[in-house]
């Protein structure tokens, strides 16, 4: 957490902390130049506010420059928003003046066309050129709540609450969204930034300056793709280690994949999937709502790590209990009994009819008795088998009859949830507004920020529990394997021949095979082999030869092997592939057949896809992700998640898999894919057989990119 | 929808729609009473209100009657809120002098012993005897927010909107909860009853009140539990039949099934699937929070039934119709390309940067030409292949700086909205409170119900689409099977050899068997069945024959006979079941195991689940459900939603099975357990082997109730 105060990071720190800012291109005839100005002036940034407009002398109100250069005093920050065309001279004007940080509403760059693509690299290079900073173009601006800088062109509500969450948004329209839903939430927030083209300023320029600042706790993150993926990893890393969770909404998770279908694994592998990969490995919490966005933001700002999953439950609700048991489970948090002497306080606590389950119900006579939910908490928070309280606690949504003894109420709650020996995260029924009541009860009686809803609350206690999780053990990733030499005539599909032979070449056990190219030949391999065989074609370029019929199983004798490979050899020559004869392998029974492929996406480089083999893949397309290079216990906790576990584990009196085993040859197959490096477009082994300690590849298939 | 106007459904009229209430143990001392009396007032009740209590003259400021005999009006219906004790004479009391409808706020009942179940069985048979309708004990009471007839013990917020929702609630902890959400989005409903204990009316009751009522269009439940299922399901059916949607959140789904563990069939089928498969029978749409309820209700009270699933999604945002993809993509929903003709008129409205795409993004243009959006709209409600649009569209949170020109503009979209030729949905960005003047667009606009946020709304928009087509295509329940004679000695758990006999006595395909009792009877009958064989234990009572060694496949001679018989008969003696021997069957190979269950279910009766058999029972846990008895349509469903479904249509070069094949074996093992009745526990044929158009038991095992 030393080596940033870099010149990069000291520029971003200064675009976000400007003491005076100018509109360029203000005019009163813009909507969103009169609502830059009146954010400026409304939220009470506290420095200068200086206009430019070389055609008027007065905008909004107050006098106007004709240019940057024209302002007598010094500006720290650019608001831009003159037409496409007239924005490298307003960086050439600004850089001659000393303006060393812009902020670029205008659009028609990038996002629009050759034209705008060549416009918006001359931006980038002339900023480069001259050290100037540039957040956009095609973005809103940002907030800063904490300084009220606040160099954007779309409405901001009222009021405008400082506090611990950093926001980075791609798109300026959703930003609006958000901020509606965190005054909603009267959820504060320090810095609120809409990235637009990310041509200078990126993403993980902003998630560096908010993990060094001391006032920012939790990071939210709304992206459309992540630009320079290895950045962002790095980025993400350090605020795990920095203790600051990430909570992002990627879009996306729609998007059809568009890769050879060759392999199997260029199918099971979406785009979405290596993301969700990529963000689980380094500790970032994807959720898929804009609602989940914030309100887990504003969990995690509020509640520290948690130790455990074992999750104490206090309502005033029967039904609330019974909706919060089913909500736990589907996040998978333990609701456990209660000791013997929390019950026995609680029944002293308790009326007569209520009892001492978790999760709790106090009963409506919370009515009757207004301390009874706050000391109920108290002695749940004391249980020494629960790891976290969630509190079920409505704000009023209108001042109450008597507003005194609601503070007195909620004062003596905030402090018995400060006190309490562990974790405490209050959470509404629904997610209604926090209304201007409730805002004092933040305000005067420390009551803390309630999550919104049961339902997304305790999606958010959920992603709490496994943050934490991630953050006591983060995942161990090895060092870049050392690469591997590119055989020669590594282009196209490769048969099973000779994609099996390279992977024996490094050490990876491969079923033996011997390859025949008459029947006659076919008939001594069998026997040399020992009956059952397999019998298969081999063609360079030929994928999933089971389909086309190109692979014979079980077979017992000579004549079987012959009809065989007459078969077969008829299948390869109605495919146009004569001449390139058969293989024999030993007939293998038992065992588990699974499917180990890696393929090397655009954005993340190379994947490992675990999953089930055989016809089990495309039935169940039961297959788990992890990017390489990959540690043992990521692979270990891959196989650990599909669906089809239970087999490895010697279901119904097979033998159990030695997992050992297993992970030290997927292992070996990601070294070897991934050592190849992008020359290998896919390396597939399907089936790899599992029987206890015996793991064996039955077949590959390896495509190269083509050169 | 004729035979309704039973004296039943005349006495539930005449409860939710008194013309005089008199508040019974009305106090000063009491919130409770407070509280009922001021929700009367000040919403507006417009018949009389007398409140009564034997030792005051005056409460809440009003004279008070000693009792209901002393109030020298009629009296319609009596909000009881007197200690439980005294509950039974004042219904004495009422019924004397005429009260025929009693709303009970006090507890004690049922919920709490012994002697309060005696209490509320006194309370059921009096009412009974004197055809008086009680609503509890042990609940809040009702809104009728239509007639303001309101005999309610918690606060109710304001505005109180009179709307065509009903909501029919367990609890009355989340009825509050539920209002406030209610208020927060603006939606309004005719009625919200809280059940309580259901000792007179029931749930089943209250629907069928809201089916008979004009002015409800949708019904919103909160269930515990469901305790007179067949009303239940003949009123849903009813609903269905009337095009009213029923919306349930049903709590359980955490609960763990204690049934027996003998047949997998019961650890795969918790109650809670069963619900979930009853209440997916009768058109129910299933939720699983309080918002979905309330929102999902109040899309379809707007959102009449569309014809297919094919959705325009027309939004202001790049980052929303990214996140909209996905969400219908979870949901199911097609976002088909827009035809041609579309494009080219969207090409006309839109900026030139703007594309026509589906999910539509027409730009942040809208903030410079605010009727983009609204034509936009217009345009693709008109593309042919798409059966309902979704708009995203903001309510304004606050009053904006010109609100005549707002109004405009939503009167205008309201308009287009009316006018589209299919049904259109909107749905808001985030979830937040509809303000003060969004309540007036709604009110002067007429523009409609906005759902909250893009995740419950795509959800409540996929709810929508299921539901209408469950609606189009309701499935075809058969009656219910003649009774089938129970055999002699069904008790406990039956061997393979009886439970496959029974099966084949009921014309359902079974492996041919033989069973033998020494080594060389084991061999001749291998040699009559003709090898490979398979050999397995014979006893009553042995459940998972495989786990303990039970079963020995593929043997392939004399020889291999002998050992196998030796082993499996050391395996009975050490499980103290010799003398029962062994069975013999062809070894068959290929084809797909599945498993077929049925057990009766304590709520629903009896339960199909079909599933992936054999040793992916236990791993992949793939199994769906349907009631009992079902028809084809239905079992041929459950198949399709295997998440191994792929393998029945022919995975990979297998053969696919003969569905209609299937789905007759599958039908007469449901009809054969169905008819067996309730000594029977359960039965399950697993594997049923399908192979191609052949379909057999290989493995069945019963298990009979004790008696």
């Amino acid at each position: 957490m030393t080596a940033v105060t870099t010149d990069r990071a000291q520029r971003v720190g200064a675009l976000f902390n400007p003491r005076s800012i100018a509109l360029v291109g203000a005019t009163d005839k813009s909507g969103w130049s009169a609502t830059a100005f009146q954010n400026l002036r409304e939220h009470g940034f506290p420095g200068p506010v200086h206009l430019v407009n070389p055609h008027a002398s007065t905008v909004h109100g107050q006098p106007a420059h004709p240019s940057l250069s024209a302002i007598p005093e010094p500006v720290d920050l650019a608001y831009v928003m003159v037409p496409t065309a007239a924005v490298l001279d307003v960086l050439r004007d600004g850089s001659a003046c000393g303006v060393r940080s812009f902020v670029v509403l205008t659009a028609g760059f990038g996002e629009a066309g050759e034209e705008g693509a060549r416009r918006e690299r001359e931006i980038a290079e002339f900023a480069a050129a001259h050290g100037l900073t540039v957040l956009g173009p095609n973005g809103n601006g940002y907030i800063n709540a904490a300084t009220r800088a606040i160099p954007y062109g779309l409405p901001v509500p009222h009021p405008l609450r400082a506090g611990s969450v950093g926001i980075v948004l791609h798109s300026g329209a959703l930003a609006s969204a958000v901020l509606n839903f965190c005054q909603a939430r009267d959820l504060g927030f320090g810095l609120l930034a809409v990235m637009g083209n990310e041509t200078d300023v990126t993403v993980t320029d902003v998630l560096e300056h908010l993990i060094d600042d001391p006032d920012t706790r939790v990071i939210a993150l709304f992206l459309e793709q992540i630009r320079r993926p290895e950045e962002f990893v790095r980025a993400a890393r350090r605020a795990a280690d920095a203790g600051k969770p990430i909570v992002a909404l990627k879009v996306g998770t729609s998007e059809q994949a568009v890769r050879t279908a060759q392999a199997h694994t260029g199918a099971l592998v979406g785009d979405d999937r290596v993301a969700d990969a990529a963000l689980r490995r380094c500790g970032v919490i994807r959720v898929h709502s804009l609602e989940d966005l914030i309100i887990t933001a504003g969990m995690l700002a509020e509640v520290g790590p948690v130790r455990g999953d074992r999750i104490g439950v206090v309502t005033p609700s029967g039904g609330a209990s019974e909706i919060l048991a089913d909500r736990a489970a589907d996040e998978g948090l333990q609701l456990p009994e209660f000791s013997a002497a929390t019950r026995t306080a609680l029944a002293e606590l308790l009326p007569d009819f209520a009892a001492a389950n978790n999760p709790l119900d106090v009963t409506g006579y919370v009515v009757l008795d207004r301390s009874l939910l706050g000391r109920a908490l108290e002695v749940v928070a004391e249980d020494p088998g629960i790891d976290a309280v969630l509190l079920l606690a409505d704000l009023p949504r209108a001042e109450p009859p008597q507003p005194e003894v609601a503070l007195e109420v909620f004062r003596a709650n905030a402090e018995r949830i400060r006190r309490a020996p562990v974790p405490v995260a209050v959470v509404s029924n629904v997610c209604t507004d926090v209304g201007e009541f409730a805002r004092r009860l933040h305000r005067e009686a420390g009551f803390p920020h309630v999550a919104g809803g049961m339902e997304h609350g305790m999606s958010a206690l959920g992603a709490l529990v496994r943050w934490s999780a991630a953050v006591r053990e983060p995942p161990k990733v090895p060092a870049p394997r050392s690469p591997v030499a590119v055989p020669a005539g590594a282009s196209g599909t490769w048969s099973e021949y000779r994609a099996a032979g390279l992977l024996a070449e490094h050490g990876i056990p491969v079923v033996p095979a011997r390859r025949a190219a008459d029947e006659d030949t076919a008939v001594s391999a069998a026997e040399a082999i020992g009956y059952p065989v397999v019998l298969k074609a081999v063609a360079d370029g030929l994928g999933h030869k089971s389909d086309i019929g190109g692979v014979r199983l079980d077979l017992a004798d000579a004549e079987a092997v012959r009809t065989a490979y007459r078969e077969v050899a008829a299948v390869l020559h109605e495919q146009r592939r004569t001449g390139e004869g058969v293989l024999l392998q030993p007939q293998r029974t038992g065992g588990v057949e699974l499917l180990v492929g890696v393929l090397r996406d655009p954005v993340w480089g190379p994947v490992l896809a675990v999953g089930l083999g055989g016809i089990w893949v495309e039935v169940l397309a039961d297959t788990e992700l992890c990017l390489l290079p990959a540690g043992r216990a990521e692979v270990r906790a891959a196989f650990d998640r599909l669906r089809g576990a239970g087999l490895l584990h010697g279901a119904r009196g097979q033998r159990p898999a030695d997992l050992d085993a297993l992970v030290d040859v997927v292992l070996q197959i990601g070294d070897l894919a991934d050592g190849l490096g992008p020359d290998l477009e896919s390396l597939e082994v399907n089936p790899l057989l599992v029987d206890g300690s015996r793991v064996e590849a039955l077949d590959a298939l390896i495509t190269w990119r083509g050169r």
